[in-house]
């Protein structure tokens, strides 16, 4: 067996040790791969990758990498395959990126099924309204006088925006605690699969008038950039919770704030039009929020390359990869300008 | 059909119009139940039960209910069938109650959902250690710099004390999001059933050694009474956390607060040994803690007396009630004493 090398194309060093950990290497050295990281000290500005590419097999791409376009890949010859250790692959690749005949996987599904789980936290946050009674710092105190304030999941109507990877496994998380009702938001869910999980499909508004809770698990597209402003805001039940786990520019932010300020709706986030926002925005000022600093699909971190390993490897051996995108795919995923 | 008489023995009139719900009303009335609630408006004193016991076909007991010994049932001969509206039936009926013939069922499996999942949040909550970096009130604020302080579910070893109903839904609301290891802790547990489950037995010792999050979920009795002490404490691995929404008497509560102190450990509770507790006592000085009000158990709780118009409606049909304590399975549980 030939050994593999493999380029990191990483851009934000600060990420490496959490890339290059003992499960990666364990798999790099079973499957005979060499992987360089040539970013790891930083001195990002100074690597030319042009002069790098043409000397191996295959590209792991993150965060802030370049975009591999078949411009950047032109002198590449041996390059056969990119994998990207992160979410959706509209950062790096593009349509031009397919026409050289080079592969494109991912982690997303690592982070997607991360992503789901503090979807299901979220959930029970909104269900149990723990910030309402609970003690949870040292300031805190319990209020016993509002011990029931909380709601019966078995009556709750839980609103999924978008049918992919998330939406998939949050609704085998939640199909034990059987939640009263499961509306999802797609073009693209068949029925069959949906009844299989207990859920209904509706449109939009539905969704939004329905929900206890409302889940955004869709990538930002042309068609949803900022989709859900004031007025579907304003369709929300008086209580029910928003919550965003996925992308920002799917809301108009300054219209959530806008009626979180109100007090009428709660919202449940992860990700913010920008992160870290100043200490004066007014979510700091909001009593009816739970803020996470955009860690949702990180609790399988160590996860992320050892992932794509197993991808590389797959293709190496001639296997059909499990993640991988292909060039329809990725014409109806999140649109890059839209990021 | 003939009008059932049912006679609510609830001295706790707070809770009645909780009991006392549209559910509750419709099933009453399509099963032809008549209750009265003679202690709803609270003159509970001056209410002598033994007078009005002899005209009832059936009781429903709750929090703070006389214990039905066959003494207080002596002038009661229409009487075949007590609902206990809450968690264990062992605070309101005694050995002495099931030499009468009469049978005892209650609404504890409604509760134990419920518990089961407060403990599946608590879970979350531990494993991904939101009060470390999360916005969760006002004068919080997100610590972008802790983003990264979390675990990674399936690698986590979660260890659950008993096997009852509250167990058995915990393992199914957590199977979907395979732990890396599931300890359970019980003498009558099948090692068929924990394999079900994907769960391993193991002892007291071994599951407090081991957890990265250690769930309370077995009755009090006498031999585990305050089972769980300083040396118990100990034993838990740096960072894990201690969750009991079961019962408070389980834990030397003085040596867990020691524990804490040190921040060694994390907790997460829903019991305490005195409830309400004094604004200074120690709990409210920690960080390293999660406190709920008691109410883990009630998110179900519109569903407590429906659920045993259910039963009874069972019963005086001929067919099993589907939670019948029998005076064997009585004998096993929580130990009214140690309450």
């Amino acid at each position: 067996m030939s050994i593999k090398k493999i380029l990191f194309i990483n851009a934000f060093q600060k990420h490496y040790p959490m890339f290059w950990n003992e499960m990666g290497m364990a798999k790099a050295e079973k499957y005979g791969f060499q992987i360089d990281f040539p970013a790891k000290d930083g001195d990002v500005e100074n690597i030319d990758w042009s002069k790098l590419l043409p000397e191996y097999d295959a590209l792991i791409t993150t965060w802030r990498s370049p975009v591999c376009s078949a411009e950047f890949l032109k002198n590449a010859p041996k390059i056969k395959v990119i994998g990207h250790c992160a979410g959706s692959v509209v950062a790096v690749v593009n349509e031009s990126t397919f026409t050289t005949g080079v592969k494109v996987t991912g982690a997303n599904s690592v982070m997607a099924e991360a992503v789901a789980e503090w979807s299901l936290l979220a959930t029970l946050l909104a269900q149990r309204n723990l910030t309402c009674y609970a003690k949870l710092n040292r300031a805190g105190r319990m209020n016993w006088a509002e011990a029931y304030n909380m709601q019966d999941i078995k009556k709750m109507t839980i609103a999924l925006w978008g049918m992919g990877d998330t939406t998939r496994h949050l609704l085998k998380f939640l199909a034990p605690l059987k939640p009263g009702r499961i509306l999802i938001v797609s073009n693209h869910a068949s029925e069959a699969e949906l009844s299989a999980y207990g859920a209904e499909k509706a449109t939009l508004d539905e969704a939004l008038q329905n929900a206890d809770v409302f889940h955004c698990l869709v990538g930002v597209t042309a068609e949803n950039f900022e989709r859900i402003g004031a007025k579907e805001f304003a369709m929300m039940k008086d209580g029910a919770t928003f919550v965003n786990g996925g992308r920002a520019r799917l809301t108009r932010e300054n219209d959530l704030v806008a009626e979180l300020q109100t007090g009428r709706i709660n919202a449940i986030l992860d990700v913010f039009s920008k992160e870290p926002f100043a200490e004066d925005h007014p979510f700091n000022d909001l009593d009816n929020v739970i803020l996470t600093p955009h860690n949702a699909g990180f609790t399988g971190r160590d996860r992320f390359l050892p992932y794509i390993l197993d991808e590389f490897d797959r293709f190496f051996r001639g296997e059909a990869m499990l993640s991988e995108v292909s060039s329809k795919r990725f014409a109806t995923m999140t649109n890059e300008k839209m990021r």
